[in-house]
């Protein structure tokens, strides 16, 4: 199957017609048919099929028990409403890459594996990179429990629902032991490539980043009949802590939004007693992100109680600054840099969004590479790459697990 | 059954223990159940029952053919999460004062019913008082048709689906035309009884109101990866048009609320493509709700042409002041001017609330009688008034009736 045909084959599953966006969640029908896919498309190429304990999808060629494998992959879940390139465009591209260099009649040294990671975008349960996190143990049992999404179904019902064993998820040392490498191939989600002028690059790290929720509690009221000096209104708090946020981060050069909300009770004519807002915030390094959240926070308070309600912010989740193994990362510059595009630069790169090869980096030496992104548009039904490129993408992934695994 | 017993009857009809306020939406489960209540109310009195083609229900005694009826009765529905005395009041009070009139041995001269109003607090289709603007001619069949719920389902399906026809709805001349009086009591949703110290009042006008849809449009994209210049999130108009519809609310003498928000695609790590959120704007006449409304929306667009943002305001509803009828008001004030409690005065009051009372006072001489509320709190679990006040609200309510139907 050519990148072209698998493509296509995938554009439709869990595609929301009205939006034009996809809502693949984890554990979801929607997320079963690109599972489906997944296994097919690994035994049509004759390679060992497997899911681990944690629900992530592996397709071997050559046996796992040797050791010092090079694995590739992504993940095939989205986002409310995201586009068809991120994530699915790492796993196409590692069906595609194998088979060109099957056609190439490379000899294998080591053994190769395809990865399809579960839930990496938690649009479902909250938190994102759940598959990788439980394997590499940066997420408890105890707190893979608490999991829960907006119906109240918890991660492990899901899991039951959608035909996996929930008893046998955690860590899962002894499988990532096997991994020599890890290359995820992603789209850009900024237009770093497209300014540059190149079709791929490679990463050299990703922004510390977080989740923060706050919780804004007044007063349920008549929307009609309180007088203003009477309410408690949280809604007011919540949009100058949005201001606040948007200024904090012009500040410090990092962004910050909040593109979450939750209100109770939700009617047009009553006073919320509840406006839940989630703050997500990333920067180039921990410092300058400390001082963007640290100055929504005090904003907030203030804001909070100048109209009588009360806040609670909670830290959902975190990840500090991710640099990329540079041996490997400059193994990558070195492999690409002496293809048939030899002269050209290709350009390392940092970014602000989270991915599985950041949870593996702490375990394992994990590399990403980047395809460019020509409005940097992402999450979004708008994200689009073009074939060109996707193609381009293809050949130097096949590169470097040619270099990496051919040797 | 006392005024007492049958509170307590209602109290736990479609109460969410989570929230421990009510969720008694048109034509779901909690709704049919006040509804076999009022029923019941009615069949335990021998009156006659019958349902409208609004699926408005009524308790008549005496023949409603005579006409020139007294009528008087609420709503059992509620907004969500809301108190247990907003609509119920009313209804338990024609129960309870139609109760104390048959003790008093009086003999009537006039037919006399208990109404119950569907869908007066439109949390489902998001249209007030459905059920009377219907009887009215307020609300044609067309426009009734397009009413749609949270889940899809039209005004119709919800009809058939709680077992009532759907094809008969439409303006009802006739049976208003039967009408010679209306008279709606209410929890007061305000604290003017309480801080004058009076048990009851009346109500002299209800304010112009009205509920207008913001809807900003930007662009979804990645939350880490898109740079502040580059995005067009439209949280930041809509958090600013929230904090104008304060300041001009405040200028002005009036009230502005944006207590209901949808947004889309509603995700932690992703800029939303929608914000919409819904004005509720009062204000004691129409040249001042105008100048609220007007300046909101000229706000609202200078802050979304500054962010790149599309944005489309509707006017969703509107209901102009209703100056209830003077002499059915001065009579109703002579009647409870000349009771036991002589001597006091019965303050006449206006409200910023909507009521089936205001939509009926078209067609109809209309008149409310409102009880108090010692914290002013309404549209909320913590809603109250004192059980005494609520005695004090049937005298008051048997009095009048006595006065209108038994002279």
């Amino acid at each position: 199957m050519t990148f072209h045909s698998m493509w296509a084959e995938l554009l439709p599953v869990g595609r929301s017609s009205a939006s034009g966006g996809y809502r693949r969640f984890a554990w979801t029908g929607a997320d079963a048919d690109c599972r489906d896919w997944f296994r097919a498309q690994a035994e049509a190429r004759g390679l060992t099929y497997e899911v681990d304990r944690n629900g992530n999808q592996w397709a071997w060629l050559g046996d796992p028990a040797e050791g010092d494998a090079v694995v590739t992959g992504s993940h095939l879940d989205s986002v409310p409403d995201g586009g068809a390139f991120d994530g699915p465009l790492g796993v196409v591209s590692s069906f595609a890459a194998l088979d060109e260099l099957r056609a190439r009649h490379v000899k294998f040294t080591r053994p190769v594996a395809i990865v399809n990671f579960g839930d990496e975008e938690g649009a479902r349960f909250g938190l994102a990179c759940v598959g990788s996190r439980l394997a590499a143990g940066q997420l408890t049992v105890e707190q893979a429990h608490r999991l829960t999404d907006a119906d109240g179904i918890t991660l492990p019902q899901a899991m039951e629902r959608a035909g996996y064993d929930p008893d046998t998820i955690g860590p899962d040392p002894e499988r990532l032991s096997r991994i020599g490498a890890f290359v995820e191939l992603h789209v850009e989600q900024g237009r770093a490539l497209d300014l540059s002028g190149d079709r791929v690059g490679i990463a050299s790290a990703i922004w510390p980043h977080g989740r923060w929720r706050f919780d804004f509690r007044g007063e349920a009221n008549h929307a009609g009949t309180t007088r203003l000096v009477d309410r408690r209104d949280p809604m007011l708090s919540y949009a100058e802590t949005v201001l606040a946020a948007r200024r904090e981060a012009q500040l410090a050069g990092a962004v910050a939004t909040f593109g979450k909300i939750s209100v109770e009770p939700n009617g047009v004519n009553a006073i919320p007693s509840l406006v839940r807002g989630w703050l997500d915030s990333r920067a180039a390094d921990q410092a300058t992100l400390d001082t963007v959240v640290t100055g929504v926070e005090k904003a907030a308070r203030e804001y909070a109680e100048a109209h009588g309600v009360e806040l609670d912010v909670v830290r959902e989740s975190f990840t500090p600054v991710v640099e990329f193994e540079h041996a490997l990362r400059d193994e990558l510059a070195r492999i690409l840099g002496r293809d048939k595009h030899a002269g050209l630069t290709v350009p390392v790169l940092g970014t602000g969004a989270g991915h599985d090869a950041g949870i593996l980096s702490g375990t394992v030496p994990t590399a990403m590479l980047f395809v460019r992104n020509p409005t940097g548009v992402s999450h979004s039904p708008a994200e689009y790459a073009a074939e060109d490129d996707c193609v381009a993408g293809v050949t130097a992934l096949a590169d470097v697990l040619e270099g990496l695994a051919c040797r």
